[in-house]
């Protein structure tokens, strides 16, 4: 295990200090002195944060550039990232940032056969959790059709940096029945690999997924993703309410990557593709409106089911914490469900900008220009 | 006159010296302690900066507001502001910031009867340039076919901030035979008055106008701007091209500011409309990226004719000079045209963010979400 720049992190700020009930934990809040944001110090170990993954934009001009030999397309899925390791005597789940999540560390149970980390207690999961019943995103792939599911990619390994190689993978995957992302075939960097990349990018988008992970077989860290033209426009689609308060890059970069995708796959705009982006723009925006007019704010509802309460309770702890540093969000409800006794809390977030914006026009208010 | 932080904003670099020619004068950059932007000092007189104008986006929210009592519409044109006064000898015209615009400066005769500033050397007039031949924006109006054209909307006069009254002005451009911007009515701040404004407006959308400019009859200084929304689909439509190189928010404000205005007009959505803003964003980026693979640049296309040589090539050292800073321009021509003695200059101004992304991108390189 290489020697941590922890104190000097602490200091400066760039690691903090948080828990999780009675686990304590050490969080790097960025990429500092070659340790990766997200990485996490416990007790019973190291966890390092997962490494960005480079988007390429054009089969045409990047995949010779970056593939020296065969590599795997894996479907990506759109949803949030964890890592799942077991710290402190339980498993946990760390989103990208290395905060323990009370959610999805309270549903791990139904997310993966846990046994794995009683038989190899130094394995970390890596895998996005996608679903509609999610905290965290309004995206959700189509044919998840409630709740929220786990689709494992890649295997850490506690105390050391750098992914598990593929065998390995595999192999954990076949043992312990881990719910692993779909494989969607073997291709080489060559024009007959564009052609079937280009073939499977486009099942995928028919099938309202977001796009493909291709990983090389002999450098397991070689690895772009490749998002579909479609999940552009979904992106904008579900965003769109929201205009105010994402970055507008958010929009613009989209937008982009729509037409280089088009371009990529020689494919000729339609009209249907013309309005599909324009109702994206606007579907969202318009619905935003009818909110304010009637609720006086603009929102996202969310709900989410727990096991226990406790969790649900430390959640709404957390968001509670977070309204009171900004970020307006209100509990709606935290009530039993079903006979399996599981508890479901509803809450929603408030868009602060556009509801500030749509307050200042509807009473009259004038703008001006930067 | 009152008495001007000059010094001190010299010494702050919030003002600066500059010249034309022989004639030397000093332009506020910055909003300075009561001083606006644009304003100019010079030994024939001072000119004060052109206000900023808020705008309505929605009149059923707005007009009640902002105007006690009725009000005049002028057409909004689609254009670079001028002032014009005349300053050490000559009729000169200034930029929104400030400076002497070498083009606009030289075509003054082409653009008004210049007799006022003999007869009332006072007289500051304000109003847009616009057409297809100017040398700073891409839009104009489509009824403009070629040229540039003046629309004078306020007198100001030397040395005193404000606008004229109405009457002065009206007064003016018929005894100068100055060219108006066309005048769109007389409304009270009623619902008979939004609902003459939006039949207004609507002609204005289907002319291919920007919108309107409300001026309160009484007080000269209240006044908002409202645009159609179809002016917002042709702002996207003309710098999709730019998309990587404006503000991302140039195009989010205005896909919210068409919203906006349908609401605000009680318009249901159509597919064609949706179908207009998709294509607005996709043509131009379409047109960008083909560009690029023929010329290994994305750059727009300008030309400006001039009516003395010595005024090109003064135009021509501005954008040298502009170079040398950063911002990419290339001189494609000056040459002679017609019967008449005119200069026709012929640059481009190259899209450098865009141009970096797509020469990366067809290098084969990956791009790292922030």
């Amino acid at each position: 295990m290489p020697t941590l720049p922890l104190r000097e992190a602490l200091r400066q700020g760039r690691a903090v200090r948080a828990r999780f009930g009675g686990f304590r934990y050490i969080r790097f809040k960025d990429d500092f002195q070659g340790v990766p944001r997200g990485t996490v110090v416990a007790p019973g170990g190291m966890v390092w944060g997962y490494p960005h993954i480079g988007r390429l934009l054009s089969l045409e001009a990047g995949l010779e550039e970056h593939f020296a030999g065969p590599f795997q397309a894996e479907e990506k899925i759109d949803g949030y990232n964890v890592r799942i390791a077991r710290l402190g005597g339980r498993p946990v789940a760390l989103t990208r940032g290395g905060l323990v999540c009370p959610f999805t560390t309270d549903r791990l149970p139904d997310l993966l056969p846990t046994a794995i980390f009683d038989a190899e207690p130094e394995r970390v999961v890596c895998g996005e959790v996608a679903g509609p019943d999610n905290p965290y995103l309004e995206a959700s792939p189509p044919w998840i059709g409630a709740d929220v599911a786990l689709y494992v990619f890649d295997l850490m390994r506690i105390n050391r940096p750098g992914f598990e190689p593929r065998a390995d993978k595999h192999a954990a995957v076949e043992r312990y029945d881990l719910p692993a992302v779909p494989f969607r075939g073997r291709f080489r960097p060559d024009e007959a690999g564009r052609a079937g990349l280009r073939a499977v990018s486009e099942e995928v988008e028919a099938a309202g997924g977001e796009g493909l992970v291709l990983k090389e077989e002999e450098r397991p860290d070689k690895r772009v993703k490749y998002v579909t033209g479609g999940a552009n426009i979904a992106d904008i689609a579900v965003a769109a309410g929201n205009m105010a308060d994402l970055p507008a890059d958010y929009y613009t970069d989209r937008v982009q990557r729509l037409v280089l995708y088009l371009m990529d796959h020689g494919r000729e705009r339609t009209a249907e593709l013309d309005r599909e982006l324009g109702r994206a723009f606007l579907d969202g925006l318009e619905e935003a409106v009818r909110q304010f007019r009637r609720e006086r704010h603009v929102s996202r509802v969310y709900r989410c089911r727990f096991r226990e309460r406790a969790n649900a309770e430390a959640f709404r702890r957390h968001l509670a914490a977070l309204s009171d540093a900004g970020v307006q969000t209100r509990i709606l409800g935290l009530e039993p469900e079903g006979k399996d006794g599981y508890w479901v809390l509803r809450f929603e977030r408030i868009a602060p900008r556009i509801t500030g914006i749509l307050g200042h026009l509807f009473s009259g208010g004038v703008f001006y220009d930067p």
